[in-house]
Protein backbone atom coordinates (compact mmCIF):
# COMPACT_ATOMS: atom_id res chain seq x y z
CA UNK A 1 0.00 0.00 0.00
CA UNK A 2 1.20 3.80 -0.77
CA UNK A 3 1.42 5.91 2.86
CA UNK A 4 -1.90 7.56 0.38
CA UNK A 5 -3.58 4.47 0.16
CA UNK A 6 -2.97 4.27 4.07
CA UNK A 7 -3.82 7.55 4.92
CA UNK A 8 -6.76 6.62 2.93
CA UNK A 9 -7.59 3.53 4.39
CA UNK A 10 -7.50 5.50 7.75
CA UNK A 11 -9.83 7.90 7.10
CA UNK A 12 -7.17 10.68 7.11
CA UNK A 13 -7.33 13.77 5.12
CA UNK A 14 -4.27 15.45 4.56
CA UNK A 15 -4.64 19.12 6.10
CA UNK A 16 -3.02 22.22 4.34
CA UNK A 17 0.74 23.46 5.44
CA UNK A 18 0.05 24.52 9.49
CA UNK A 19 0.34 27.95 9.45
CA UNK A 20 2.62 29.54 12.43
CA UNK A 21 1.13 31.50 15.13
CA UNK A 22 3.68 33.66 15.29
CA UNK A 23 6.91 35.03 13.38
CA UNK A 24 8.42 31.95 11.93
CA UNK A 25 8.30 29.36 9.05
CA UNK A 26 6.38 25.93 9.05
CA UNK A 27 9.22 24.26 7.90
CA UNK A 28 13.18 24.27 6.62
CA UNK A 29 14.78 22.15 4.34
CA UNK A 30 18.35 21.89 4.44
CA UNK A 31 20.15 19.09 2.64
CA UNK A 32 18.29 16.28 2.78
CA UNK A 33 16.41 16.92 5.94
CA UNK A 34 13.28 18.88 6.84
CA UNK A 35 13.24 20.38 10.11
CA UNK A 36 9.10 21.25 11.28
CA UNK A 37 8.47 23.98 13.87
CA UNK A 38 6.74 22.36 16.81
CA UNK A 39 3.34 22.01 16.12
CA UNK A 40 0.53 22.49 18.89
CA UNK A 41 -2.25 20.15 19.04
CA UNK A 42 -5.50 21.91 17.82
CA UNK A 43 -9.10 20.33 17.91
CA UNK A 44 -9.84 19.69 14.44
CA UNK A 45 -7.17 21.96 13.18
CA UNK A 46 -8.69 24.73 14.49
CA UNK A 47 -8.44 26.49 18.01
CA UNK A 48 -5.87 24.92 20.22
CA UNK A 49 -6.65 21.60 22.37
CA UNK A 50 -5.87 22.92 25.70
CA UNK A 51 -5.05 21.30 29.00
CA UNK A 52 -2.59 20.08 31.11
CA UNK A 53 -1.92 16.71 31.79
CA UNK A 54 -2.19 15.50 35.34
CA UNK A 55 -5.05 18.29 35.51
CA UNK A 56 -7.46 18.59 32.95
CA UNK A 57 -6.72 15.73 30.65
CA UNK A 58 -6.36 12.09 30.53
CA UNK A 59 -3.49 9.87 29.12
CA UNK A 60 -5.74 8.61 26.09
CA UNK A 61 -6.90 11.98 25.61
CA UNK A 62 -3.48 13.41 25.49
CA UNK A 63 -2.32 11.02 23.24
CA UNK A 64 -5.58 11.51 20.96
CA UNK A 65 -4.10 15.30 21.46
CA UNK A 66 -0.51 13.82 19.83
CA UNK A 67 -2.35 11.85 17.05
CA UNK A 68 -4.15 14.88 15.77
CA UNK A 69 -0.54 17.20 16.03
CA UNK A 70 0.73 14.29 13.96
CA UNK A 71 -2.17 14.68 11.43
CA UNK A 72 -1.24 18.08 10.98
CA UNK A 73 2.66 17.48 10.78
CA UNK A 74 1.62 15.23 7.53
CA UNK A 75 0.36 17.84 6.23
CA UNK A 76 2.92 20.39 6.77
CA UNK A 77 5.67 17.37 5.28
CA UNK A 78 3.58 16.62 2.40
CA UNK A 79 3.58 20.87 2.02
CA UNK A 80 7.61 20.37 2.40
CA UNK A 81 8.47 17.24 0.77
CA UNK A 82 6.01 17.95 -2.63
CA UNK A 83 4.46 14.74 -1.99
CA UNK A 84 4.39 12.38 0.97
CA UNK A 85 5.89 9.37 -1.14
CA UNK A 86 9.08 11.41 -1.23
CA UNK A 87 9.45 11.53 2.40
CA UNK A 88 12.28 8.47 3.06
CA UNK A 89 11.78 8.46 6.64
CA UNK A 90 10.65 9.89 9.82
CA UNK A 91 13.93 10.64 11.98
CA UNK A 92 13.20 12.35 14.87
CA UNK A 93 10.26 13.41 16.99
CA UNK A 94 10.59 15.71 19.88
CA UNK A 95 6.98 15.68 22.12
CA UNK A 96 6.26 18.65 24.66
CA UNK A 97 3.42 17.03 27.13
CA UNK A 98 2.00 19.74 29.02
CA UNK A 99 2.36 18.34 32.42
CA UNK A 100 1.92 18.79 36.02
CA UNK A 101 4.76 17.76 38.16
CA UNK A 102 2.85 14.80 39.21
CA UNK A 103 2.41 13.42 35.44
CA UNK A 104 4.87 10.63 34.16
CA UNK A 105 2.88 9.15 30.75
CA UNK A 106 4.06 11.57 28.68
CA UNK A 107 5.52 8.21 26.24
CA UNK A 108 2.54 6.92 26.21
CA UNK A 109 1.20 10.57 24.92
CA UNK A 110 3.43 10.72 22.66
CA UNK A 111 2.44 6.64 21.35
CA UNK A 112 -0.19 8.73 19.86
CA UNK A 113 1.69 10.12 17.23
CA UNK A 114 4.39 7.73 16.53
CA UNK A 115 1.50 4.75 16.40
CA UNK A 116 0.27 7.00 13.73
CA UNK A 117 3.46 7.73 11.73
CA UNK A 118 4.90 3.87 12.05
CA UNK A 119 1.55 2.79 10.76
CA UNK A 120 2.31 5.10 7.73
CA UNK A 121 6.23 4.66 7.20
CA UNK A 122 6.39 1.32 7.82
CA UNK A 123 9.49 2.30 10.50
CA UNK A 124 9.95 3.39 13.85
CA UNK A 125 11.43 7.01 14.37
CA UNK A 126 13.99 8.62 17.31
CA UNK A 127 12.03 10.33 20.18
CA UNK A 128 12.27 12.26 23.05
CA UNK A 129 9.09 12.95 24.99
CA UNK A 130 8.91 14.91 28.29
CA UNK A 131 7.23 17.51 29.98
CA UNK A 132 6.83 21.13 29.44
CA UNK A 133 5.57 23.76 32.15
CA UNK A 134 3.21 25.33 29.69
CA UNK A 135 3.33 25.56 25.82
CA UNK A 136 2.13 28.26 23.54
CA UNK A 137 -1.54 28.98 23.91
CA UNK A 138 -2.33 26.79 26.62
CA UNK A 139 -2.06 23.94 24.28
CA UNK A 140 -1.79 19.86 25.84
CA UNK A 141 1.16 18.94 23.64
CA UNK A 142 3.18 20.51 20.95
CA UNK A 143 5.39 17.91 18.70
CA UNK A 144 8.69 18.93 16.50
CA UNK A 145 9.54 16.78 13.69
CA UNK A 146 13.15 16.16 11.58
CA UNK A 147 12.55 13.93 8.62
CA UNK A 148 14.81 12.68 5.34
CA UNK A 149 13.52 13.07 2.18
CA UNK A 150 14.43 10.81 -0.77
CA UNK A 151 18.06 12.26 -3.01
CA UNK B 1 22.25 46.04 2.78
CA UNK B 2 24.55 43.06 3.80
CA UNK B 3 23.82 41.60 7.03
CA UNK B 4 26.82 43.62 8.49
CA UNK B 5 25.04 47.09 7.38
CA UNK B 6 21.66 45.51 8.48
CA UNK B 7 23.32 44.94 11.85
CA UNK B 8 24.83 48.75 11.76
CA UNK B 9 21.91 50.14 10.99
CA UNK B 10 20.09 48.09 14.41
CA UNK B 11 23.09 49.51 15.95
CA UNK B 12 23.82 46.17 17.69
CA UNK B 13 27.48 45.29 17.88
CA UNK B 14 28.26 41.93 17.88
CA UNK B 15 29.57 40.20 20.76
CA UNK B 16 32.64 37.87 21.31
CA UNK B 17 31.53 34.11 20.76
CA UNK B 18 29.75 33.18 24.27
CA UNK B 19 32.12 31.48 26.98
CA UNK B 20 29.84 27.83 28.24
CA UNK B 21 28.97 28.28 31.37
CA UNK B 22 30.64 24.61 32.36
CA UNK B 23 31.66 21.19 30.17
CA UNK B 24 31.20 21.78 26.89
CA UNK B 25 31.49 23.79 23.63
CA UNK B 26 29.62 27.03 22.40
CA UNK B 27 29.23 25.47 18.96
CA UNK B 28 29.72 22.51 16.62
CA UNK B 29 30.06 21.68 13.19
CA UNK B 30 29.15 19.20 11.50
CA UNK B 31 28.81 19.32 7.19
CA UNK B 32 27.26 22.63 6.81
CA UNK B 33 25.38 22.49 9.71
CA UNK B 34 26.61 24.12 12.73
CA UNK B 35 24.80 23.69 15.77
CA UNK B 36 24.55 26.57 18.41
CA UNK B 37 24.50 25.07 22.33
CA UNK B 38 21.29 26.80 24.11
CA UNK B 39 22.43 30.17 25.31
CA UNK B 40 20.94 31.93 28.82
CA UNK B 41 19.76 35.10 28.14
CA UNK B 42 22.26 37.66 30.05
CA UNK B 43 21.94 41.40 30.79
CA UNK B 44 24.44 42.94 28.57
CA UNK B 45 25.88 39.57 27.90
CA UNK B 46 26.95 39.72 31.65
CA UNK B 47 25.04 38.65 34.15
CA UNK B 48 22.12 36.18 33.65
CA UNK B 49 18.64 37.75 33.08
CA UNK B 50 16.36 35.85 35.83
CA UNK B 51 13.06 35.79 36.30
CA UNK B 52 9.91 33.54 35.42
CA UNK B 53 7.30 34.54 32.74
CA UNK B 54 3.82 34.35 34.51
CA UNK B 55 5.45 35.58 37.93
CA UNK B 56 8.48 38.22 37.34
CA UNK B 57 8.69 39.46 34.33
CA UNK B 58 6.04 40.47 31.67
CA UNK B 59 5.87 38.94 27.72
CA UNK B 60 7.59 42.35 26.75
CA UNK B 61 10.34 41.91 29.00
CA UNK B 62 10.66 38.28 27.90
CA UNK B 63 10.62 39.18 24.27
CA UNK B 64 13.43 41.64 25.51
CA UNK B 65 15.59 39.06 26.60
CA UNK B 66 15.05 36.45 23.83
CA UNK B 67 16.65 39.63 22.08
CA UNK B 68 19.32 39.78 23.89
CA UNK B 69 19.88 35.90 23.55
CA UNK B 70 19.53 36.31 19.55
CA UNK B 71 22.06 39.12 19.85
CA UNK B 72 24.79 36.79 21.62
CA UNK B 73 23.85 33.83 19.23
CA UNK B 74 25.06 36.04 16.40
CA UNK B 75 28.05 36.46 18.55
CA UNK B 76 29.11 32.95 18.45
CA UNK B 77 27.49 32.37 14.71
CA UNK B 78 30.00 34.60 13.70
CA UNK B 79 33.10 32.99 15.03
CA UNK B 80 31.29 28.85 14.33
CA UNK B 81 31.35 30.63 10.22
CA UNK B 82 34.05 32.74 10.34
CA UNK B 83 32.02 35.56 8.91
CA UNK B 84 27.95 36.36 9.08
CA UNK B 85 28.23 36.35 5.25
CA UNK B 86 28.90 32.61 5.37
CA UNK B 87 25.94 31.73 6.67
CA UNK B 88 23.35 30.43 4.36
CA UNK B 89 19.93 30.00 6.56
CA UNK B 90 19.49 29.88 9.78
CA UNK B 91 17.54 26.33 9.88
CA UNK B 92 15.80 26.07 13.66
CA UNK B 93 15.56 27.99 16.95
CA UNK B 94 14.85 25.67 19.89
CA UNK B 95 13.26 28.67 22.77
CA UNK B 96 12.94 27.34 26.21
CA UNK B 97 10.98 30.17 27.91
CA UNK B 98 11.20 30.00 32.16
CA UNK B 99 7.12 29.41 32.58
CA UNK B 100 5.15 29.33 35.69
CA UNK B 101 2.28 26.44 34.50
CA UNK B 102 0.00 29.36 34.14
CA UNK B 103 1.97 31.40 31.46
CA UNK B 104 0.83 30.52 27.65
CA UNK B 105 2.48 33.21 25.84
CA UNK B 106 5.73 31.53 24.99
CA UNK B 107 5.48 31.95 21.28
CA UNK B 108 5.62 36.05 21.63
CA UNK B 109 8.65 35.71 24.17
CA UNK B 110 10.26 33.62 20.94
CA UNK B 111 9.16 36.71 18.76
CA UNK B 112 12.16 38.88 20.19
CA UNK B 113 14.70 36.20 18.79
CA UNK B 114 12.96 35.44 15.39
CA UNK B 115 12.15 39.31 14.58
CA UNK B 116 15.42 40.12 14.59
CA UNK B 117 16.82 37.17 13.11
CA UNK B 118 14.16 37.35 9.97
CA UNK B 119 15.02 41.06 9.63
CA UNK B 120 18.83 40.05 9.45
CA UNK B 121 18.83 36.99 7.19
CA UNK B 122 15.93 38.00 5.47
CA UNK B 123 13.85 34.79 5.39
CA UNK B 124 12.20 32.74 8.31
CA UNK B 125 13.58 30.43 10.59
CA UNK B 126 11.72 26.86 11.97
CA UNK B 127 11.36 26.97 15.78
CA UNK B 128 9.81 25.34 18.84
CA UNK B 129 8.87 27.37 21.50
CA UNK B 130 7.67 25.88 25.32
CA UNK B 131 7.87 26.58 28.57
CA UNK B 132 10.58 24.88 30.66
CA UNK B 133 10.15 24.27 34.73
CA UNK B 134 13.81 26.49 35.81
CA UNK B 135 16.69 27.33 33.08
CA UNK B 136 20.61 26.98 34.17
CA UNK B 137 21.32 30.34 36.57
CA UNK B 138 17.79 31.12 36.98
CA UNK B 139 17.73 32.55 33.35
CA UNK B 140 14.72 33.74 31.71
CA UNK B 141 14.82 32.55 28.52
CA UNK B 142 17.63 30.05 26.64
CA UNK B 143 17.64 29.73 23.08
CA UNK B 144 19.44 26.53 21.13
CA UNK B 145 20.06 27.02 17.43
CA UNK B 146 20.99 24.96 14.16
CA UNK B 147 22.35 27.28 11.05
CA UNK B 148 23.19 25.97 7.72
CA UNK B 149 26.75 27.70 6.34
CA UNK B 150 27.33 28.05 2.41
CA UNK B 151 29.50 25.34 0.96
CA UNK C 1 44.64 5.44 24.12
CA UNK C 2 41.50 4.16 22.35
CA UNK C 3 37.93 4.54 23.63
CA UNK C 4 37.93 0.59 24.38
CA UNK C 5 41.07 1.44 26.55
CA UNK C 6 39.37 4.23 27.98
CA UNK C 7 36.22 2.62 28.55
CA UNK C 8 38.53 0.10 30.56
CA UNK C 9 40.57 2.48 32.85
CA UNK C 10 37.12 3.75 33.99
CA UNK C 11 35.93 0.42 34.62
CA UNK C 12 32.80 0.97 32.15
CA UNK C 13 31.21 -2.01 30.98
CA UNK C 14 29.25 -1.01 27.56
CA UNK C 15 25.50 -1.66 27.97
CA UNK C 16 23.66 -3.39 25.19
CA UNK C 17 21.39 -0.63 23.45
CA UNK C 18 19.09 0.93 25.28
CA UNK C 19 15.31 -1.05 24.51
CA UNK C 20 13.06 1.52 24.00
CA UNK C 21 9.83 1.72 26.13
CA UNK C 22 7.25 2.81 23.87
CA UNK C 23 6.60 2.82 20.22
CA UNK C 24 9.71 4.26 18.96
CA UNK C 25 13.88 3.14 17.80
CA UNK C 26 16.60 4.05 20.13
CA UNK C 27 18.25 5.33 17.54
CA UNK C 28 18.37 6.37 13.82
CA UNK C 29 20.82 7.40 11.08
CA UNK C 30 20.49 9.46 8.41
CA UNK C 31 23.66 10.21 6.11
CA UNK C 32 26.59 10.37 8.43
CA UNK C 33 24.65 11.63 11.64
CA UNK C 34 23.18 9.63 14.38
CA UNK C 35 19.97 10.58 16.21
CA UNK C 36 19.58 8.89 19.30
CA UNK C 37 16.27 8.93 21.25
CA UNK C 38 16.33 10.53 24.30
CA UNK C 39 17.35 8.11 27.24
CA UNK C 40 15.78 8.07 30.80
CA UNK C 41 18.13 7.70 33.86
CA UNK C 42 17.70 3.98 35.21
CA UNK C 43 19.65 2.68 38.23
CA UNK C 44 22.17 0.42 36.79
CA UNK C 45 20.02 0.05 33.59
CA UNK C 46 17.22 -1.00 35.28
CA UNK C 47 14.43 0.57 36.99
CA UNK C 48 13.82 4.42 36.46
CA UNK C 49 16.05 6.76 38.63
CA UNK C 50 13.05 8.43 39.46
CA UNK C 51 12.88 11.63 41.94
CA UNK C 52 12.84 15.56 41.10
CA UNK C 53 15.91 17.95 41.18
CA UNK C 54 15.18 20.43 44.24
CA UNK C 55 13.16 17.96 45.72
CA UNK C 56 14.16 14.61 45.83
CA UNK C 57 17.56 14.32 44.54
CA UNK C 58 20.95 16.91 45.05
CA UNK C 59 22.60 18.29 42.34
CA UNK C 60 25.92 15.99 42.69
CA UNK C 61 22.83 12.93 42.59
CA UNK C 62 21.38 14.48 39.09
CA UNK C 63 25.03 14.20 38.01
CA UNK C 64 25.45 11.14 38.99
CA UNK C 65 21.85 10.03 37.06
CA UNK C 66 23.64 11.59 34.15
CA UNK C 67 26.59 9.85 33.85
CA UNK C 68 24.54 6.67 33.69
CA UNK C 69 22.48 8.00 30.88
CA UNK C 70 25.86 8.71 29.12
CA UNK C 71 26.66 5.10 29.82
CA UNK C 72 23.27 4.29 28.06
CA UNK C 73 23.50 6.20 25.47
CA UNK C 74 27.39 4.68 24.91
CA UNK C 75 25.60 1.14 24.43
CA UNK C 76 23.28 2.69 21.95
CA UNK C 77 25.38 4.88 20.18
CA UNK C 78 27.97 1.89 19.65
CA UNK C 79 25.00 -0.39 18.22
CA UNK C 80 24.25 2.21 15.90
CA UNK C 81 27.50 2.96 14.41
CA UNK C 82 28.78 -0.68 14.77
CA UNK C 83 31.96 0.57 16.95
CA UNK C 84 32.25 3.13 19.42
CA UNK C 85 35.94 3.70 17.21
CA UNK C 86 33.56 4.92 14.08
CA UNK C 87 32.05 7.93 15.84
CA UNK C 88 34.08 11.08 14.65
CA UNK C 89 32.75 13.08 17.17
CA UNK C 90 29.69 14.01 19.61
CA UNK C 91 27.56 16.96 18.28
CA UNK C 92 25.21 18.08 20.65
CA UNK C 93 23.36 17.13 23.47
CA UNK C 94 20.11 17.82 24.96
CA UNK C 95 19.61 17.08 28.50
CA UNK C 96 16.24 17.37 30.71
CA UNK C 97 16.56 17.25 34.24
CA UNK C 98 13.57 16.84 36.20
CA UNK C 99 13.28 20.50 38.08
CA UNK C 100 11.36 22.19 40.88
CA UNK C 101 11.01 25.73 39.61
CA UNK C 102 13.53 26.48 41.97
CA UNK C 103 16.49 24.56 40.80
CA UNK C 104 18.84 26.70 38.96
CA UNK C 105 21.59 24.32 38.62
CA UNK C 106 20.81 22.09 35.54
CA UNK C 107 24.06 22.92 34.09
CA UNK C 108 25.86 21.36 37.02
CA UNK C 109 23.81 18.40 36.45
CA UNK C 110 24.12 18.08 32.81
CA UNK C 111 27.93 18.07 33.22
CA UNK C 112 27.75 14.58 34.78
CA UNK C 113 27.32 13.31 31.24
CA UNK C 114 29.25 16.21 29.40
CA UNK C 115 32.69 14.96 31.44
CA UNK C 116 32.14 11.59 30.74
CA UNK C 117 31.90 12.09 26.93
CA UNK C 118 34.71 14.80 26.54
CA UNK C 119 37.01 12.05 28.47
CA UNK C 120 35.96 9.56 26.05
CA UNK C 121 35.72 11.34 22.64
CA UNK C 122 38.59 14.22 23.84
CA UNK C 123 36.46 16.96 22.38
CA UNK C 124 33.55 19.02 23.94
CA UNK C 125 30.16 18.79 22.50
CA UNK C 126 27.48 21.38 21.99
CA UNK C 127 24.91 21.27 24.94
CA UNK C 128 21.44 22.84 25.97
CA UNK C 129 20.35 21.76 29.65
CA UNK C 130 16.93 22.90 30.93
CA UNK C 131 14.37 21.91 33.78
CA UNK C 132 11.19 20.03 32.27
CA UNK C 133 8.26 19.69 34.63
CA UNK C 134 8.53 15.93 34.69
CA UNK C 135 9.87 12.99 32.89
CA UNK C 136 8.50 9.76 31.68
CA UNK C 137 8.34 7.24 34.32
CA UNK C 138 9.50 9.83 37.22
CA UNK C 139 12.97 9.60 35.83
CA UNK C 140 15.53 12.58 37.19
CA UNK C 141 16.84 13.24 33.83
CA UNK C 142 16.65 12.50 30.18
CA UNK C 143 18.74 12.92 27.60
CA UNK C 144 19.11 12.98 23.59
CA UNK C 145 22.18 13.25 21.63
CA UNK C 146 23.24 13.77 18.38
CA UNK C 147 26.03 12.07 16.89
CA UNK C 148 28.68 12.33 13.81
CA UNK C 149 29.65 9.03 12.28
CA UNK C 150 33.34 8.53 10.20
CA UNK C 151 32.83 9.12 6.54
Amino acid sequence: MSIHEKLASLRIELPAATRPAAAFAPFVRSGDLVFLSGHIARRDGGVPWVGQLGADLSTAEGAAAARAVAVDLLGTLAAAAGDLDRVLRIVKLLVLVNSTPSFTEQHLVANGASELLIELFGEPHARSAFGAAQIPLGSCVEIELIAQLRA
